[in-house]
């Protein structure tokens, strides 16, 4: 185990982040994690037939929702959470009673730091979401307030407190985590290189968000965590965490808050099946082409001061803009309506929370 | 030596590279870079009395310019290249006749990798001027076009190929680039972190561009690179390769080209005065704070389809919107025009090469 001054910040947290994992099989990979997990709630969405029993290996503390669970406490707005695709995880977000959230995958294993030692994910996540975020101008340093390491010379003063940071994206080695084409024409790529960084992406980029390991201020930016309409039913899959990438930077870039990607690195163990992948993703490429541009010319109307104001607005707009692309775009447009609705009805508290707009912070 | 396969890129370009060095001293510093520097050709930019006699080691090829030089081939517009300061090494690029540059300070010596091997930082400056950039759409696993990498799941295919590579933005180990301030906060802090990664900045975002350790793609944009008015009779020094960055930065953006930042690393041995750093910097400090969002709103009009055209439209607007901050952006504004005239006296090939403007290339 790493020095106490490196390990407080996870302990010191552990009443306030809840771990989500969406799953269909029993959770046999939370053994390896449970050094690290073990002092967190969990919150297990089970995907599939609810009859099906989830085994949860003994000793930890945590809720379990299925499919009955979901419909029953949602009623008829359990239709905005997808079925038979991982997407349903973001119903564990809108459950949990938690400032941050961290989710991640059960086919994602501890991965080793160059040094051989065992990475602490969960620690290295709550760091980055402890620690500023710098958007609005490039550290070619990488993070500037990790020890070690400091603005450069010409990095204005103005901008050295930094945001808030609302997500933190971490990465994985071993199986990278490709598209179906790149998968099909390199099976044996595996991602064996560290990087150790941890930046912030920059204010007006779009960057591909993966679900696998990820983590977020829940209390800043939960309500934009939908992962969309996937799986049973849906022309598309793979594109949840996609969605949620866009809408979610989208609004940081907004509301003046920062998104990292790095560190921390997990072991994703297995390839899934690029020819099932195909299927689910091959529409997703193709309305891709129209996506980006989309969410790169969103704007937002100046009273769109809280992150639900902010995504139903682009809600409204992905009707306006994408429902002529194909009618999915409308259905979507719906539920993401349905989405901040059972939100807020599941966290009155938090309904509508307001952003004090920073100076320079709205695009 | 790495295999051949590693090693040719950079022998391959050993007739259309110039290494630009400025220098008020002996050049033993070569020695150390003798392995990867002596199949080039050297342009060595002497500072300081003229009089003085530089020694270089034996073996090099190289051509040697100093204040006297100067004056006699660009006349009355001399006055644009800087004296007592290390910017006045944009000279060396307007001379230079060939294709690319690399730059590099004389307090920079070979850094090893983390598998003790030294680093060829040429040969890394090469292959990423060689490979396109991806400035539109972050890829997370850093440098797609690497061995090992690529594009993940969620990166628009459209954009896949990239654009041309105009600068390579190399690192330090050791020593950081750090301000006056810093360096006088921070005085025993080194550089220890080797982060194996090159990415590119994306579109729309300023970065504080050293040129410690730097290359470019002359012939796209050489007369970009023009290190401003520093040092003997000018209130500031240390932001010559600062405004060169941002300058180069909006007018890669408007024309579709990239930007790459980290690998190579190159050890910087010796941090220079914080004392006389401050002195240097302070006004380029407070000024800085008007100078980012002036960039940050830099645009051009649809006529500026050459970096010269560019770059006196940015005159333009620096005398317009910066004049009133200071008389010195007013001089600073008629030595950029003076560049581009020198530039195109020495270049008359090249003057006003025209860039076709790629598809959503422009601002």
């Amino acid at each position: 185990m790493a020095d106490p001054a490196t390990i407080s910040p996870a302990t010191l947290l552990k009443d306030e982040l809840d771990i989500v994992i969406p799953t269909i099989r029993n959770l046999d990979f939370l053994e390896m994690w449970r050094p690290f997990f073990q002092p967190y709630h969990l919150i297990i969405v089970q995907d599939g037939d609810p009859s099906k029993a989830i085994k949860v290996p003994e000793g930890f503390d945590y809720e379990l929702y299925n499919r009955n669970d979901i419909n029953r406490i949602l009623g008829p707005k359990a239709s905005c959470i997808s079925f038979k695709d991982s997407a349903c995880r973001c119903f564990g977000y809108m459950v949990s009673k938690k400032k941050y959230i961290y989710t991640i995958d059960d086919d994602c294993f501890v991965a080793k730091d160059p040094s051989g030692k065992d990475i602490n994910a969960l620690e290295q996540h709550i760091k980055n979401l402890l620690s500023p975020s710098t958007p609005f101008f490039f550290n070619t340093l990488y993070d500037p307030y990790r020890a070690g390491a400091d603005f450069v010379r010409g990095y204005p003063f103005s901008l050295r407190e930094g945001v808030p940071t609302a997500v933190s994206h971490g990465l994985w080695l071993n199986i990278p985590d490709y598209d179906a084409p790149t998968q099909l024409v390199k099976p044996l790529e595996r991602n064996t290189r560290y990087v150790d960084a941890v930046m912030t992406i920059p204010k007006g980029t779009l960057f591909p968000m993966c679900g696998m390991n990820l983590a977020f201020d829940r209390e800043l930016i939960g309500p934009a965590m939908y992962f969309g309409l996937m799986g049973d039913g849906q022309p598309i899959g793979r594109y949840d965490d996609m969605w949620a990438g866009w809408c979610t930077k989208v609004i940081c870039d907004h509301l003046g808050w920062g998104v990292k990607t790095g560190l921390p690195y997990i072991w994703h163990s297995k390839a899934s099946n690029p020819f099932v992948n195909l299927r689910k993703e091959y529409k997703g490429i193709y309305w891709q082409e129209e996506l980006i541009p989309f969410f790169q010319s969103v704007t937002f109307p100046k009273d769109c001061t809280s992150v639900q104001k902010c995504y139903i607005e682009i809600a409204k707009q992905v009707k306006a803009k994408l429902g002529k692309v194909d009618d999915y775009f409308n259905k979507l447009a719906d539920a993401m309506v349905t989405w901040i609705e059972a939100w807020d009805e599941l966290n009155p508290s938090g309904a509508s929370k307001s952003s004090d707009l920073p100076n320079g912070a709205s695009k």
